[in-house]
């Protein structure tokens, strides 16, 4: 066979779907921000120096002891019998209302699969978790924004929104919010779940960081507010997302979904498509670590980005001029900072760079665009000297940018 | 919050895409043959008591202590680079055109989400594997059924085709295929990597069995006709796609596909918005038996299943009526049993439950439909002596419905 020479144009084979995916911008200034002298704020890592190493190394013994070649076989779509059966327990349901998904963001785009239809329009918080939208935007989602504040997302825009605009979809990160770090009201959940109820809107609870609440007091989830509005489990509009990439380990990629029958009975077809099952042996290894090392890595986690919050904060109200915003998160990953109007962080990314500190443009979070003077910081995977170090050097960078213009 | 009195309407929620997909038709019928005393040859499995349950314990071990926390940390969405890099050389390709999947299945989904626009006309054997067109399906595709003999595609009705219908994708199992077991003729291989290339017709070749040859000589992949054809990695418009799951285990999800760099490009996209990447311990852990355990194994289950598959036809060829044909596989797991035209064998099925064995019905396999007529075997999870009992309680319930018409 010779050689053609005509080369077959794969840009012009790609589905319309396809065209409207993007790299992600973050993950294109993280390869940026990876070098070895760089103190990143930017990634969404948790703090890999707190994970239960050893504990997981005796939990995959264990259950390829005690399962067998079971724990290396195909198993089923729903998900391991005995981690659904405590999920449900914990969250007072049915296992069969738990599918789970291999990590949160699997979850995400099986929802999105069975859900979103071209044009159909998803109302996200501004900003919003990234992710989401990578996960959702092959669907051909119209996306509307929600106006967000301190307490989370502004329902009575919410309400004023529903009168006029017939929604499919509200995705929400309720607590300590990727990327902002707030969290949505107590009375502001009541609200938002009622009013999506009443107008037929399904609601994706997000809720990743939940458990690593490091002060105040939680509120109920807005599944649990939506249980109580519709009177039962398989009639609830509320969908809820969660995981144990932040409270055990992410690179098990072990997460669920709670929902409705219906719901799950799509979801078990889209995942059959999508990857079979979330592979045997690491259903196995978390369900291993539920009861004893769980809750403790859960205080130790909480403990730990609590104290490196603190930190943070403290030397930002430091070192950063008075003109510039923060967020003070009650637990969870993230704070998010906003500049002066006039400033460009995605600019100002270059300067912060030379000085060897970076973040992450708050511009990719907003579905619509815009943000283009706010930054989201990490704490979490940074030490205590480093957090020290690094926002010195970003104060620095403010000032500087300031001055400079 | 008082209950609400009209629940929300899951079903008029789901998307279009949702309105696609089944339940899988094979997943019902295994539910109703895993009673115990049923001799199953209905399953896919791959036989249980030849796993390396041992070698993949000392491989999580030692991958836990090599990589420590990063073990367990997030990781790239592309994959494991030593991985990735035995991947390519093994096929003698760079390491940047592999892109490590969750399990063939995830792989087939990708391809079908940045590939298929709905209405995309796509190719398939008739029968053909019923995951893909499972993966396939919810990007609303225009099948196209390709005829199919003992030498697998006829490739004349294929390039009459093309001639007249412009298609997208063409999907294969050249080796062993499942459902029927046969192979794809060296010089059809060859026509078929020919006339795609010139019509413009993307192939995705879809290898789980190629290692698991028992008899008869390998031929050269459609991937590896595909480069000689276009002379360049780049330029190749076949994609490959394999797995682990049939050569080392299933359970962990690990596999993989080769293909242009353009595509990779956006598989990586994909694959962020799909899961992030493939649980990072399970790439290592399959990476750590890559030099010692997968060649012993490989040897290990190509001998098993040439033994069972050996037991299994002569079993049939002494129970079976003169008039029932079936295929003799050179590899694989499956072969394809075609009964008299007027018989059905869904409904022969019930039959042979009463007597304790059970198989899957052929006519899933086919996108269009047909196929009543028609079974798969699985001889790879059966002992010996189950394959004799069950094949002898077959023969005798294929003649009892032969008799009563």
């Amino acid at each position: 066979m010779t050689p053609v020479r005509s080369p077959i144009d794969f840009t012009a084979l790609l589905s319309d779907r396809a065209r409207r995916m993007n790299a992600s911008a973050i993950r294109e200034i993280l390869k940026v921000t990876q070098q070895p002298d760089v103190i990143s704020f930017a990634g969404g890592l948790p703090a890999p120096e707190l994970f239960p190493l050893e504990e997981v190394r005796r939990a995959a013994d264990a259950a390829l002891t005690r399962y067998g070649s079971a724990a290396l076989q195909y198993s089923t779509t729903e998900g391991h019998p005995p981690l659904r059966d405590w999920i449900g327990r914990q969250a007072g349901i049915p296992a069969a209302n738990v599918q789970i998904v291999t990590g949160s963001q699997q979850g995400l785009d099986l929802l999105g699969k069975i859900l979103i239809s071209e044009g159909d329009t998803v109302l996200v918080e501004a900003p919003t978790y990234l992710g989401a939208l990578q996960s959702f935007q092959p669907y051909g989602p119209r996306y509307v924004e929600l106006p967000t504040d301190d307490g989370g997302i502004d329902v009575d825009a919410l309400e004023a929104l529903l009168r006029t605009t017939p929604a499919k979809l509200l995705y929400a990160v309720p607590n300590f919010q990727n990327p902002t770090g707030r969290t949505l009201d107590a009375e502001r959940r009541r609200r938002l779940v009622e009013l999506t109820g009443r107008y037929g809107v399904l609601v994706i609870e997000d809720d990743p960081y939940g458990q690593l609440r490091f002060s105040g007091e939680a509120a109920p989830s807005l599944y649990e507010l939506g249980l109580e509005y519709t009177g039962d489990v398989n009639t609830n509009h509320v969908i809820y997302c969660s995981s144990f990439s932040k409270t055990l380990v992410p690179g098990l990629r072990d997460a669920w979904i709670q929902a409705a029958a219906p719901l799950i009975a799509k979801l078990v077809q889209a995942k059959q498509g999508a990857d079979l099952h979330t592979p045997t042996l690491n259903q196995m290894i978390v369900t291993e670590l539920l009861d004893d090392v769980l809750p403790r890595q859960i205080e130790t986690v909480r403990q730990a980005y609590g104290e490196r919050a603190g930190i943070m904060l403290r030397h930002i109200s430091e070192q950063f001029p008075q003109d510039v915003e923060y967020t003070s998160p009650q637990g969870g990953m993230f704070l998010w900072v906003t500049l002066p109007q006039h400033m460009d962080s995605t600019v100002m990314l270059q300067r912060a760079l030379t000085r060897n500190v970076a973040y992450v443009p708050g511009s990719p979070f907003f579905a619509l665009g815009g943000g283009h003077h706010t930054l989201r910081l990490s704490y979490s995977s940074a030490t205590p000297p480093q957090i020290e170090r690094g926002i010195t050097a970003l104060g620095e960078t403010i000032r500087e940018a300031l001055d400079q213009g």
